[in-house]
């Protein structure tokens, strides 16, 4: 490294860990990824995980962190309360938890709650992601999509987080791949999806034309008794429907706004998003959901008073 | 037993066999249930396993039987083709498939495949439940319901079923339930439900204005984290979904009749779909879904010469 790092930023799922270390302007001086997700910290403990991979990465033992995702649940590291929305980005960002006796300044960014008692909510690490984007969506009226295992929708006004809503497709898809009557379908191992693929994409107009999940499941493998529905083509339809009906759904919630739907996704998914949303007419704005996480942290540690203000080069 | 049965009525599921014994007027002199369904009869045969119920009850070695469900599927005993609607229950009933070399005049009622690119769709042994009913909807215009691990509504004008759908409702809740993330709301043996629970009701009629379930699902594992609902609570808020759902879904596709739908049902079940249809405003007539079965059985026997005609006393 040829500069000292300032910070260390660091995003701590359930399954992931991301740890980047920073300079002071919010340059990334050096990045890893491991598996040490909460599950894994909560039996190894969150300090003992941080600790060893900033040491494994040469950082000063007092190096601050600010924190984002599953390490302030309340089966995390320290609780960060979720802040109910609707809510400004600064504040959200502003109202991060210290840990204490953690042996170095760490700051743990909560989540956000909407306690509607017609759509409960919750989500973590989503919001920096959100404050990541906040050159997309800070002013004016905008939908966030964020697809993943657990897709969450975000609808923000004048820089605010006004109300957001989950959509479990990921898990959807996994689950009855592999243990519904769907698996004998989709075979072992899932095959990749293409957006280009007819039978994506007509599973997913017609999910979009209703939303409707439950009417249409057993339809694949009736395509497969009937016409000889491949395996292949099993996956592609799944993830048609699932895809189609999470946009009709959210868009019959959040309704259309006049500026595109921010894509928030990293990788192949993003691409299966955008193709059915092309089907809906509705226009995108990819952001990097990689990027956004590590501007949201930037932004974290700036309004904490952790790095200067300013622009990373 | 005091009088000889004149033939063995077979209703062989995925995982359930049921054999009853008829006399000539097609009365239950016997009746026994296993659970060598069609995955434990791949590996012994079917003929073994249909032999050793029939000694085990008495019965003589030449007894004549009459079988619906998976035993006809392509992976069965032997493929007892679809037959595609529209059709006659009579002509879905004579098409029945003898069993050649099975020692003994075996055979069996095919399923029904609707062909319809848009709704393709397969069922086999509900067909024989609906011959069982034909004096509740073998004229005029009506839907049955038949809720269980893969729900089938039905809709018959003048004796013949026009078209049919699934639900796989039954199945959804089990893996949501088991696998994923919904298994920390629910736990490890997901309590039974009640119709009369107010928390069954209030997810039931959400679902029911607009039959969306990706919306709702992680509501429930959210409504744990923010006001603390329980895991039987959890349990029922999943069944009031997933079955408010699926009848709001088979109302949009089939539309209303002026007869009450028919549900054809045992058990608990029955109850959670009758209050979901009265939060509707559906009237209902239920119909014991084994007697239905066996009545389909025993006119399968009829029409196919096995068994004289005449009325069951």
């Amino acid at each position: 490294m040829s500069t000292t790092p300032t910070i260390a930023a660091v995003d701590w799922g359930t399954t992931r860990l991301r740890v980047w270390l920073l300079d002071a302007k919010g340059a990334v001086l050096d990045e890893r990824r491991s598996d040490e997700g909460l599950l894994t910290a909560q039996h190894k403990g969150f300090a003992t995980v941080l600790d060893r991979q900033l040491q494994d990465m040469g950082a000063a033992t007092d190096l601050p962190a600010i924190v984002c995702g599953m390490a302030g649940a309340r089966q995390g590291w320290v609780e960060a309360p979720y802040v109910d929305v609707p809510s400004s980005l600064g504040d959200i960002l502003g109202a991060a938890v210290p840990v204490p006796g953690a042996g170095r300044d760490v700051r743990i960014v909560p989540g956000l709650a909407q306690r509607d008692p017609r759509a409960p909510d919750v989500m973590r690490g989503e919001e920096t992601q959100l404050a990541g984007i906040a050159g997309l969506i800070g002013t004016g009226s905008h939908l966030a999509c964020m697809p993943g295992t657990h897709s969450k929708w975000v609808a923000a006004e004048g820089g605010a987080i006004k109300g957001f809503g989950t959509w479990p497709t990921g898990e959807m898809f996994s689950v009855l791949a592999q243990h519904s009557i769907l698996r004998h379908s989709i075979g072992d191992k899932p095959a990749k999806v293409s957006p280009h693929s007819e039978v994506f994409r007509e599973w997913c107009r017609q999910a979009l034309s209703d939303g409707d999940i439950g009417a249409r499941l057993f339809g694949i493998r009736a395509s497969g008794l009937l016409s000889g529905l491949g395996q292949d083509d099993a996956a592609a339809a799944l993830s048609g429907l699932l895809i189609g009906a999470e946009v009709a759904s959210a868009v019959r919630r959040f309704g259309r706004r006049e500026a595109p739907v921010v894509l928030v996704v990293s990788g192949a998914l993003g691409a299966l998003y955008a193709e059915a949303m092309r089907l809906d007419a509705i226009a995108v704005t990819i952001a990097d959901a990689d990027q956004a996480v590590l501007a949201g942290l930037v932004a974290a540690a700036r309004r904490n008073g952790m790095l200067a203000e300013g622009v990373a080069e």
